[in-house]
């Protein structure tokens, strides 16, 4: 399977008095994806959270296409669009596995912190979790 | 009190590991402050919704600027940027409200659907709700 | 794999700023497990829902053990205690499946409504439901 | 206006597919409503945690009578019902603030702990906070 390819099914809880997945939630189901693929490229967030690497939003978009409803299957394709060492930027796609059908896509930015709350450079104090990020940009052109 | 400034306590429950107000969280003050602000000119939401009108997120995104912490009050100041009858859109400034700084900003677009998830003129069908938010628009130049 | 244990892992949004799972969180899992256990057994809820059985929560119960950190994979045994056709009981152990401790146990009691919150025979009106749970009561002694 | 009754609104990201706010969002406003309660007795959550003292649940139970719908106001009263400097525990009585009907009512029981999730003894380490736990036990009979 691909390494940012993330499959969860949307949870009872989730949903909303419209009777679909709360939109708040995507952001969460973003997450998931993107910690997802880091922990596949040897980034994992908990461990780099533990070595005192915070690495908060800087920023969030969603944008809804197709309603998701309990219980259905989503597929969400993460691909790490930037990465500088200070800062990286994320881009996603939720797609219900049943059809196809694009429910929302998405960007995230973020930067690098230690515990309180002041930049680091991830290229001089980590190099090895620069590295795998790094080679893990998605070239576009 | 201005109606259209929604003032709100950061929950325990809303703050994850990191020790700050989880950033999905800011979405949902997003909606809180909005729909405060949509039943003080007279669009109560569950009254739309009970009359059939469903007013789903096109879009949201949030820029984070101060973390905000357990227990501390927030200030979110809404408005109607643009109105269309078919959708529209509100922007956001969330400040901490011990010293005024700037948490988050961000904004969101909607539509209006029927139960069925058909668009819906909101003109045509419910002209009090179209007059009354569109007198609310914020003009800027 | 055993129909009625559910494993999933603790995401990063779920924990708060003690740096574990919220406990409110558990009673979220609680629900996924139920519903993928009864899922197992031809019961799934979202078909049950659109056929109007509605299953609300008459009471709710957590116990906590060992703390779920972020990123531990959980894995939850679901018991069906107790059915009586209006009302039923489940029993919910969930454990740190790194080694096994408990990290938490609980139960929950529902009951049958349609879509007006009116009580519903399950056994009268959907027998095939009815039988289902039935069987797949846990007999203890 | 009394201690310890605690009023706030249903969220409209509260509610679930159902059409009444999730079983597991009144855990959420029983801990609201104790952090209100604790703050009005000068034990404000925030300030004890930074000083170390964390105060975990060791278990939460919640009944459900009516449903909350949104944007409903509702009023809970909660009692320190027991507090031995280990433990202590809280009830919760949730009542629909336009008519007084019961909409749930729970218990929850805590510990304190140091970062560490050692036990910690509140009175021999925060005799001010202890006292005023004491002092405010609802002698029942």
């Amino acid at each position: 399977m691909n390494n940012n390819v993330y499959t969860r099914r949307a949870n009872y809880y989730e949903t909303d008095m419209m009777g679909i997945v709360h939109h708040s939630n995507h952001i969460r189901y973003f997450e998931e994806a993107r910690l997802f693929f880091m922990n596949n490229i040897d980034c994992n967030a908990r461990e780099m959270e533990s070595q005192g690497i915070i690495i908060p939003n800087v920023d969030a978009y969603a944008r809804y296409h197709t309603p998701i409803r309990f219980d259905e299957e989503i597929e969400i394709t993460v691909t790490l669009k930037k990465f500088t060492g200070a800062v990286m930027e994320f881009g996603y796609e939720a797609r219900l596995k049943s059809n196809g059908k694009l429910a929302a896509e998405g960007h995230t930015k973020h930067c690098f912190v230690d515990k309180s709350f002041n930049p680091m450079s991830l290229k001089r104090k980590y190099p090895d979790y620069y590295a795998k990020l790094k080679e893990n940009v998605t070239i576009t052109d």
